[in-house]
């Protein structure tokens, strides 16, 4: 029998366990104590994270935010688990092309398009009808909210975070940790760690 | 034989006809006698609103404007039509993840996505490419354009109209009867009745 | 045996071969003698641009400008090329409702919606997750970008070129050689050759 355990009982999760395909279960586990027992999109709460660590089950982080997703990822290794445990999840209803890669522990949501040669990172979260096209990077731990576009040849840092609807000119990149905002238009390439917002985008406030 | 008719001969008729399925014909109502006889989007109008009183037929309302669809429906039931009559309109290429419902009445076009934990009530138009996600209600008679974006847990208040492209950030409630922008960028509620415009939205007016 | 020619050795044509459905073979080629012998998309690049015109083979043109497409369209016929040798690319993942038509030459990726009666010329190019909805017009040599969306009864003029993410008002006329910028939300008509960007998208220059 095969498993796929959500590590975090969020929103997200429910999501995830949506797009799984192929499995012939999907828990659930959390921190938290309130949660143990209930369901999530399907998924019974069965416990604390590092319960996965005795279990032989894939494995995916659902939390919305990429620093937890590696600081959840750093946890579980130091529990024992292997890295290939985790698995990578696609909608159904995604387009992945063939020649695209996209690395374990991500998850990409329904109508998320990969047109050509995009080579998307481990444990990336894209959200529905998000599209990247030829010859994206996009780096581990990014999140990519929906309906995002990204031109041609972007390449996108390790845990950047893109907002809803924002869009990316061909050829930019975005730096590591760096937040673009819902509806932004980003024309020029967007420094590690700084948040931009706008049409076009500019930058907001150096992130602390 | 199985019949769904069109309640008002508009653009979005031809759309919903041509997101139809399982059905073996389809036709329209139009009390615009002009348009007796006339086909769209392959239905050809057979006559007013109230011949669909006495038929068996399944029923969709086709007016962009939710305010009309519901004084129609109200019409409807004074002509002795049951709500039981009105048929959900699903493109085969939308997603609906299981858990989600959609209301008698509502029509959701190609690629629209319902992620995890969505209530969509009833005669709800959602245009192709629009994301719904976690836990987002979209109120009765809603109108939400092609490739809205809803972060998770929005709520979308009764005969609310959303813009193309527009999104909204997680969390925010948007009030009955009132409209944002398209491509506006919604990051507060927006209160009953008013038009929000722009990247933030701001209100530009309060609706008379 | 079958067999697509990609014209031009771009990004493009990467994701066209993606696109592409039903062909034994697929190569391309390009006047840049730097790439003959390499491979993009899986099809290897196999000499000039004029080698074509002695095949029977499928054509279709992927440079990203829709002058130059029309430059090569024109070098094509000039070689003896027949309009008729000019493939129709559509993703299967797009959604085209009976009753719309798209001509020779274009190429729609994936998750593109075109909802009830619309026309789209020669050589266009449309990005994934474009939607197109009732009655709207597109004219040869447009390019429209991922995730743009039309309202009804929208007219694009020829060559146009409308950014990513951009969004119209129904019933706007687009001019011919015109530009709409990223993220832009155009309200009123966009002049014959101008650049219009921002929400509301407004004129920023006269092209030249």
């Amino acid at each position: 029998m095969t498993t796929l355990v959500l590590v975090a009982a969020s929103g997200l999760a429910g999501e995830t366990a949506a797009a799984a395909a192929g499995y012939d279960q999907i828990v659930a586990v959390d921190d938290d104590r309130g949660r143990w027992g209930t369901v999530v999109g399907g998924a019974k709460v069965i416990g604390p994270v590092e319960v996965v660590a005795d279990t032989g089950a894939d494995l995916v982080i659902c939390t919305g935010s990429g620093r937890v997703r590696r600081m959840l990822v750093e946890r579980l290794l130091d529990y024992g688990v292997t890295p290939d445990r985790f698995a990578t999840i696609i909608h159904p209803d995604a387009s992945v092309a063939a020649g695209c890669e996209v690395g374990p522990g991500s998850i990409l949501l329904a109508g998320v398009r990969l047109t050509s040669q995009v080579s998307v990172g481990r444990h990336v979260v894209v959200m529905p009808n998000a599209v990247f096209t030829h010859d994206d990077i996009v780096a581990d731990f990014a999140t990519v909210c929906a309906g995002v576009a990204l031109g041609g040849g972007v390449v996108v840092g390790e845990a950047a975070y893109l907002g809803m609807s924002s869009s990316v000119r061909q050829h930019v990149t975005i730096g590591a940790d760096s937040v673009l905002g819902m509806g932004s238009v980003l024309l020029h390439d967007l420094p590690v760690g700084e948040t931009w917002v706008g049409v076009p985008a500019r930058p907001v406030r150096v992130a602390v």
